[in-house]
């Protein structure tokens, strides 16, 4: 198995239809993790990361974590393999793009990754489909127990589990869901909902998590503080109070466009299903912009003969580095638009 | 026969396959002739102008000029079929909205009509589909002569006939045609078409005529001057060296999209169709834009299952008049359209 098995479909936790699929694609709990007796990676020196790495690599390796499981060392990984990883979200982008000695493990189905000497020396995350957060935390519950009895994780009985950034320390536990919020992005209500999340201290991120904009009408909300309360807790107030909250606000949404505007709602939806099913050209941004639509109207069942998870699929697969990957070579930025909408039009099934 | 009967097609100057009709749409020549006797329009009291009315209705019915001739007194008209009667050409936007007496005669095949007190007492038109000022000619000729045995039309030695503008003076006569410039268009050609035109003293107007915009690429190319030429040089210069010269540049600039940039051609064309045939609203400009890429790619063989006329037909029925007609009720511009899109979608097929 190698990083070229993983892109020709969609990871399991975008291609299942989880609960609440017409709102939430994804969930996913990552856990910070440090070991004991090394400095945070921003202080470690290169001979310390290479033993940190191998370390983790060789324990990891040796848990048998999964029944299959791919480690990648990403310096010697290519430029489009690590971004393709970026792009399926088993590595983040700042760790697609780093320098230093560093590695991930993946789970065959994608829905547990490990990353290494990222900005904490682990970082585990489970991924789900749906809104699915107490079994991704069961997942990377299990794999933290598993490598707490191989690896000795820096940890204070005052504070928990010490993590580069202050706002993981305590559980190092971050849950996250990917929203798809097209209603109250028409209504006009998104801000607000922004500003709340705000004010709870969530934070609120574009398609590729941190530093990015949302696009797609595609939002990634996560906690942002751990301190002071344990992982139940923090499952518990963001898995069944936020995250319900907003979906229902969503769903209001939808239904309120649905009861006062559906010619404009529909016109939206099937004008974006032409143009998806239609163009020769198709850039990144304008097809996200455009399967939002048309995962509105699969959603709401405007579109019948298309089912969520094979817009979930071209969300992902309609990225740079998969379009290169299918077309076995690399691509220029009108090339790329070219393939985009041919395998668009390919999989709508005109 | 009424106007009602009039709605439900195309005419059939639109309807029909003429020459180069790749880019003409259809061609119309018109004949200004004003009664001896009395003074220009404007000049004219309530009382003459009725008079002119009911004596030219008179002759122009007893003429029997075609197998069967609709009249329309349009100040006893509603407006909607005053302004369906624009929307297909049988008369001018001013005959259209203006509230003094005034009428028009229409062939039944609408190929010919005769507007009575527009800004002459009689203005004698014919239309063809595509490149056809010959024949065209022969008919407004022929409807000229049979009248001239029955009207005395007010005639100068010196100047020829007599117009109420200057414009027409001589022959009376003006030849236009519509063009379809799309491939100008995208180029950015069609300013140095336009200079051009006004250099050789052509009228470049938009799809309504006088005053009106260029909307959807199509552009009503007509001379402006008649004095000192007699007809046969107006026709000559007009059909068989201007617009020929204008449809050489149209399908060179088409060429030259197709050879360097077929992608981005291809992409605007199937857009369009995509967009026409799953919109649920549409505009009526809207529509006349999305049209013309649909017509440039039946043109250009890259849309293969619609033809010519369909298109040609939807510029003509999809206009606001012609809609409100098809339901049988006033509709307000949202309900237009809404219409426009169902039956835009229903004549493409989809």
């Amino acid at each position: 198995m190698n990083v070229e098995n993983l892109s020709g479909e969609a990871s399991g936790w975008l291609r299942d239809d989880g609960p609440e699929n017409d709102v939430v694609l994804s969930s996913r709990v990552r856990l910070a993790r440090n070991l004991a007796g090394y400095p945070f990676l921003t202080g470690a020196s290169g001979h310390q990361q290479n033993e940190l790495l191998s370390r983790c690599q060789q324990r990891i390796l040796d848990a048998n974590l999964s029944p299959q499981i791919l480690w990648v060392d990403l310096p010697q990984s290519s430029r489009l393999d690590r971004q393709l990883l970026a792009e399926r979200h088993i590595i983040s982008q700042q760790h697609s793009q780093a320098d230093h000695p560093r590695g991930v493990a993946v789970s065959s189905d994608e829905n547990m990754a490990i990353m290494v000497n990222e900005e904490d020396h682990l970082r585990i995350q489970s991924l789900r489909s749906g809104l699915e957060l107490e079994s991704a935390y069961m997942v990377a519950d299990e794999v933290d127990n598993r490598l707490e009895q191989v690896l000795e994780f820096a940890y204070s009985s005052r504070f928990g589990y010490l993590t580069a950034c202050p706002t993981n320390v305590g559980t190092g536990i971050r849950v996250s869901v990917m929203l798809h919020l097209p209603g109250l992005k028409l209504t006009g209500e998104i801000e607000k909902v922004r500003r709340s999340a705000k004010d709870m201290h969530l934070a609120v991120r574009g398609f590729y998590g941190e530093g990015t904009e949302a696009m797609g009408d595609l939002f990634q909300v996560s906690n942002q503080t751990t301190l002071g309360r344990n992982e139940e807790q923090v499952l518990e107030d963001f898995g069944a109070v936020v995250i319900p909250q907003m979906i229902e606000y969503e769903r209001a949404a939808r239904q309120a466009l649905q009861a006062k505007r559906s010619a404009v709602l529909d016109d939206k939806v099937f004008r974006a299903l032409g143009t998806l099913t239609h163009a020769r050209l198709l850039g990144g941004e304008d097809a996200l912009h455009l399967l939002s639509y048309a995962r509105l109207g699969v959603a709401l069942g405007r579109i019948s003969d298309i089912d969520l998870s094979t817009i979930n699929e071209l969300y992902l697969l309609t990225q740079p580095a998969h379009l290169q990957k299918m077309a076995g070579e690399p691509l220029d930025e009108p090339e790329r638009r070219e393939l985009r909408a041919r395998f668009v039009r390919q999989r709508l099934g005109t």
